[in-house]
């Protein structure tokens, strides 16, 4: 059977989703616990590679097994399995087609900024603590010049190879939600790091040192050094893969 | 000059709030860093002794020092100081006869409970996951069973030698959030485990072993052993102190 499984993790302690040498990953907790739950080794296919300290409300994954674990326990054996920092909420049965990374979808991702003059120590580690003075209205007027299919060099970080650099951007919103601002990007991909740099331009933005029309010469640039600073992996979050 | 503050921690790292031998404290973190500002030793007093693994959000603690610092400047400078899990939020002057401890107050708790069939990972520390199916009518009946003045023995936990049981809960409520319920306690005083035992006999209710109006003759028993268990310290959070 081809599973689906909808994730939530806490990556602080994680080098990211995707496994490689000599590093704590996502991807290597969740096969080490499914290869224990099948008896043999299960590799899985997650839908968005998220960086390092990077966290995730809905990432999906799939995988293919046999039917020895009802649908509706695999969640709970996962549980029993992985450390309490990752939880598999959700399992379904997928059209024997579907793949987790190669099928269409959407991704959204919330980028948390805590805009209070202290931080809150309860989401110090979800939320990029910023406490400058920032105008709301700027930053959702920038949001607005990056929504849409645009070429998105100047937002992609550096040590990437990606040369196809035209994204499509759904949506690009500023919400206030009492002391935090959330910083929701919506698209079928994003180059490496984009999020964050969006995130970093707009809070830029929002302090005055870029007004919101300097975004389409600064798209129009191709180049890094004109976008702001990435913004630090704790703030951003994968909250859903939306497939067609 | 006599300084009121106000204190937010995570409580996980600490042996609860009060200073005792070979154990990591909040009093001791704050102390040490008071001390280094005012280059002496500084000794706070503090409203509430919060347990071993309990949080706040408005702890408020007192001392008399100089005027050397800035009263705006107070937090920021224990904010250089203090660990990311301890934010001083606050600073005011107070009355010379104010006493953080001693001064009349009412102290407002609150115990979380995450009742989603999976915990949130973001609160998994300061959230007691509990997916039982709860019977929320039955809960706030018995709460408002507790509300009131009365004798609270079997509310007492282990350990206390405080042999003037009698409290007046002003505020006894069960309030659902979403995936979570929030049990808010508000009293001048609470015996030693008494808001961890409250929330452990409410969620047994909830769960149907025990009756609203079976707290009536748990109070009246005086005896420990018939109120239910005490819930454990990472969902309390001692949200907010009221002085007079």
């Amino acid at each position: 059977m081809n599973y689906k499984v909808t994730l939530a993790y806490d990556g602080t302690r994680y080098s990211g989703f995707q496994r490689q040498e000599n590093a704590n990953t996502i991807q290597e907790e969740v096969e080490g616990a499914l290869s224990l739950i099948y008896g043999r080794e299960v590799k899985i296919s997650g839908a968005g590679r998220t960086d390092s300290g990077v966290h995730a409300r809905g990432q999906v994954f799939s995988f293919t097994a046999d039917e020895r674990v009802p649908l509706n326990s695999l969640p709970h054996a996962l549980k029993g399995l992985l450390p309490r920092d990752i939880v598999a909420w959700k399992a379904e049965e997928a059209a024997a087609d579907f793949h987790a990374r190669f099928s269409p979808s959407r991704k959204e991702y919330c980028y948390t900024v805590d805009n209070g003059i202290f931080p809150d120590v309860f989401t110090r580690r979800y939320a990029y603590h910023f406490p400058a003075l920032l105008d709301l209205e700027a930053m959702q007027a920038a949001a607005g010049e990056l929504k849409g299919c645009r070429d998105f060099s100047a937002f992609q970080g550096a040590g990437s190879d990606t040369r196809e650099t035209f994204r499509c951007l759904d949506e690009a919103g500023v919400f206030p939600r009492g002391q935090y601002l959330k910083l929701v990007f919506r698209a079928e991909g994003f180059l490496y790091k984009m999020v964050r740099i969006m995130a970093g331009t707009l809070l830029k933005v929002g302090e005055g040192s870029l007004k919101p029309g300097d975004l389409r010469d600064i798209l129009k640039s191709r180049c890094r050094d004109r976008a702001g600073p990435t913004a630090p992996p704790h703030g951003l979050c994968l909250e859903r893969v939306i497939y067609e």
